[in-house]
């Protein structure tokens, strides 16, 4: 259990202007609908604000403009949604890992691990490994020879990382996730797949979060590369030698294969497939569950999905998007034959 | 090996009535093709009930109707298909758990555990974790804390359930599948990407069977809800204060994107894709491969998977839907030139 | 760190004639950009044998052909991908895994174990489970009851293979994956899902190979099998009773659905969703994306991805693909009016 959070403390922690009780006890961090009168909320919206009156929340995180509509405790700020993200964490009630190496946990006399890691039961850490300051490794995390983790990195329960995978400084990584298996690179020849083995590895910058069972093959030759602020959710396949740029974001049970390049500052909705081989411009945006098969040098939204449909009038449009090419070419011969038809009307 | 089975104890255990030897030991249950002379098959289709002269099986469970078609064993049923799934647990073959924490398990000394409990080898559980009777954690699951389990419900190996997890009774968990990850959540400011923590947990009802390698996320305020007798398969993304209502089944490879409701009894096919923030109504049935984009109020069952093609058609037909709203207008034309051809032409 | 390799054992690995130093030793794979003086490159397309004068490279993998454009060490073969692939499995880095078992696995007596396996921390390996010469289960890896896995087969960390789970030879199965869970059978009876107890095993040939992350489940009654030479990327879900011909390559985020079977020399690109209870015939390939609804006889190429677009234009093109039959009726239309109008011109 969390206890309670002083609104001063939430003040600096957010560096908000503080009205009302400075001691008031923030119990938790509740939604405006659901607040009750020990709890924080936030307005981030113009649209809520208009509604103070209804919440019941004790406390406010809200801008300037929407103050005077809230009588109780205000934290007052330019961006009430970031704020509400600063003070998140100060609600965070993660399992405990005590500083140290459990007594359970397997690691190699050659790792060099900083004096304050804290390493969780029946962790396995290869050799010549190297953890930097307050790293954590939650049960089970299984680390090859000589991966690399930053200061302040917290990986959870369960995740692998093969040798000589790096991981920037203040990273997370969810539960079930892999890094550094194998890149899926055969040579077909004698009528069969001849393994290629991967020999580059994977690097990943700082301030990197990735999601749970998601898989990122190391490079063939050269190394896949994550850069900076890049934020990756669930059960994305990151394929050998991709690259992608600083503070892009990759939503759920995307795909990228081999050798593409994303650029920064991307956004890549849920379910999509990017392509091997191509190269996707900085600020480019696609939306859920496009299929990108070629790159674009300028910025841009891009989608492909079809409409959703009933199953009754999909099925009688399918069968017309089958004879589609057959359409346009009817739609011309009508347009030749009325053209004709024109001319012969001349007298 | 599962020892046989008289097929008096399977007419007790599927409800049947039994017409011949009730001492015949069944040695497993077999296809209707495959089964030899010491095997149980079934049969739950008609089509299939004309050919009961050509199965070997020793034993079969079928309706009344089609009983004087078979001249073997037999169990004698209202619906075969369940009397099937019934009988099935008598011969499931699962690894062996005994009673109990095995040694090399990591318990913390505050879990509140039945007495009843298997956990099994290298498995770590939080603090304050609360088992219910006859729970079994397969070898590697790891439990944060204050997670709780109901009643008989099985977790296979190397699951993690974040802490404050819940799972109701009789539910079962398959390998690698991660609860209670955060959820994608963070607040774009500063030319970044800033950590909203996830504060809500996962709630999981009674009777709920989730495959392997499957994400669901926690909520980032409240809680993410599965409802009871929700079946999910493998490979499926859930994401934050997501809603599955009761009895509802989640193929292979969905994704489901952050607070959308799914209703009750629904049905989503393999590798479907459902928008963040929409709501579908009870009782909707998606086809496989759609890409949900929006909620609907009204049951019904929806598509949006384009046809399959040789490689030759799509490309000559894809080429003409990026063309549709200008082939559309150009249809229009002809109709509007046409029209003014029939005015002109009248006297 | 691998050490230095000499240019001569290269030549024997790959089968290569040697020009040059025999003795040159070789420090790394590179690519022909990035290669230095002690690197060992290759040329495996005419296009880049033209520049082979600006390559860094000491060594070059080539054909005959191309040989008189490299003044450096040369190993020529008749297949220099092929030999690429040969030589990288020399330079491959992979963690060390010491002959033996690891202290803190937990092994049944009943296992029974050839002398040369290798089985790291962590593990759990159940009764009566075989292992052939050379096996090696990295940490963290759970086999259930009665698996066997095959001579010079590799299991990567954080595997889980369920019981009765049958493994060939020179096998490889990437960290995360799941072989043998539940397949996602249910008799809908009762209101409710009334599990179908998953009574076959998953039979694994020779020389597959198998990513991160991926979910192959047991058959129902009847074995899942994936036959000799297949290999399977990242989180791929293969459904019970699914069945993969020999050489077929299934790449990453591919679902395929309850008793579906894929030919011989098959390839399936990246989230390609097959049907369930279809037959793929044999050499049948499926671009990037495509929903496999039904089966087919003959090989061929498939696809059925819509085309990426601007969301501009995907926008209004969507409307249309709604209106795709009505649009056909009147073209149909404008067609019988036209021939009408022609007729009535008849004198």
């Amino acid at each position: 259990m969390v206890d309670c959070i002083k609104l001063s403390t939430l003040a600096s922690a957010v560096d908000a202007e503080l009205e009302g009780d400075a001691d008031f006890e923030v119990r938790k961090l509740a939604s405006l609908a659901a607040a009750q009168s020990s709890d924080l909320s936030f307005v981030s919206q113009e649209r809520y604000a208009k509604h103070l009156d209804q919440t019941k929340a004790g406390a406010l995180i809200l801008k300037r403009e929407w103050a005077a509509s809230f009588a109780g405790n205000k934290l007052i700020v330019a961006d009430p949604y970031l704020a509400y993200a600063q003070a998140s964490e100060l609600f965070d009630k993660l399992s405990r890992l005590p500083q140290g190496i459990h007594a359970s946990a397997v690691v190699a006399d050659t790792a060099q691990l900083a004096a304050s890691v804290a390493i969780g039961a029946q962790c396995v850490v290869g050799e010549n490994v190297k953890l930097g300051e307050n790293v954590r490794l939650y049960p089970g995390v299984v680390l090859g020879d000589n991966v690399e983790i930053g200061d302040d990195s917290l990986i959870h329960a369960n995740v692998t990382l093969y040798h000589d995978v790096r991981l920037g400084e203040r990273c997370m990584v969810h539960s079930g996730t892999v890094i550094g298996s194998d890149g899926f690179g055969f040579a077909p020849a004698q009528g069969r797949w001849n393994k290629i083995h991967q020999l580059g590895a994977v690097v990943i910058g700082n301030d990197v979060e990735i999601g749970s069972n998601t898989a990122i093959d190391r490079g063939a030759i050269e190394d896949t590369l994550i850069e900076d602020g890049v934020i990756i959710d669930n059960l994305v396949h990151i394929a050998h030698n991709v690259q992608i740029g600083a503070g892009s974001a990759i939503a759920g049970c995307v795909g990228i294969a081999g050798s593409a390049t994303v650029g920064k500052r991307c956004t890549v909705a849920g379910a999509v497939a990017i392509n091997g081989h191509i190269t996707i411009a900085d600020n480019s945006h696609f939306h859920g569950g496009t299929i990108v098969t070629k790159g674009n040098d300028e910025p841009g939204v891009f989608a492909s999905a079809p409409p959703l449909q009933s199953v009754k009038k999909w099925r009688r449009n399918s069968v017309r998007y089958t004879q589609l090419d057959e359409l346009s070419s009817r739609i011309k011969a009508l347009e030749k034959q009325l053209e004709s038809k024109v001319s012969d009307s001349k007298p």
